[in-house]
């Protein structure tokens, strides 16, 4: 797919798209949680390992930061992405600790052109990351609008 | 609520709790999208304008991030917070731009005890932030643990 923008002609439903891998580290979560989520299980890596997380555990909201820079880096970046109208869904199924390197993919659901703009379509996705051992952490579904490549 | 250390008994549905305000700068938007999601109408003021964002437009990501650090603010530092299994779903219905000023609210929309553990239960809210001008910008409903105070 190198060198190709990718429009909503492209995204085929059933199809998955590797969105590749992201180590995490004990500065980025603390950075991170400093900012938008300062519990103390973000930010502390004894308060985190005494707690239900056992360990320095990234605050939900920085998996899907990681995993929205993954999908941008994957294919967002170069196609003819107009943003999003929300996400369906997010599932926080298993903590993300330090050192824990994450993998992610994302299946195309459903598309649909968009009833207003004969030149934008829906695409929705379902998207999963897993740790070093196989574990998923990380289940979100999210829909994304891009411009047709050919307009009918 | 000064100085009370919320539980989950505190969380009483239909309640809505105040999240207060946050001013949102260019400086924090092209900082956040720089990392997470480097999408051009999040990094570039001109490109934002002529995007369907009408000017530099925060990540929804962002807008997420800021909402957690707001919650944070309110009550959740102050409670038996065990974190959260995820997210219903999110909507960003109109832009977040630089200078915007959001205030945001959040309603208790269910309780319920925990099936496997007696000192746990499960609070659903349902939350909103608007802009300087009215407008509804984010809508977000999310489930969090909150221990008891007393278990049954």
């Amino acid at each position: 797919m190198a060198g190709k923008k990718w429009a909503f002609e492209d995204f085929v439903p059933g199809a998955t798209m590797d969105l590749g891998s992201k180590h995490v580290t004990a500065e980025e979560i603390v950075e991170f949680a400093s900012e938008f989520d300062p519990q103390p299980m973000h930010v502390d890596e004894a308060t985190g390992k005494a707690s239900m997380l056992g360990g320095l555990g990234a605050s939900g909201w920085h998996t899907c930061s990681m995993f929205m820079r993954m999908m941008c880096d994957a294919f967002l970046l170069d196609s003819t992405s107009q943003g999003s109208p929300g996400i369906d869904y997010v599932k926080w199924m298993r903590p993300v600790l330090a050192d824990d390197t994450l993998h992610a993919s994302s299946t195309i659901v459903a598309v649909r052109d968009s009833s207003t703009r004969p030149n934008l379509g829906f695409v929705t996705m379902r998207a999963k990351m897993l740790n070093q051992r196989g574990e998923q952490v990380f289940e979100l579904q999210n829909t994304g609008m891009f411009l047709k490549r050919v307009v009918a």
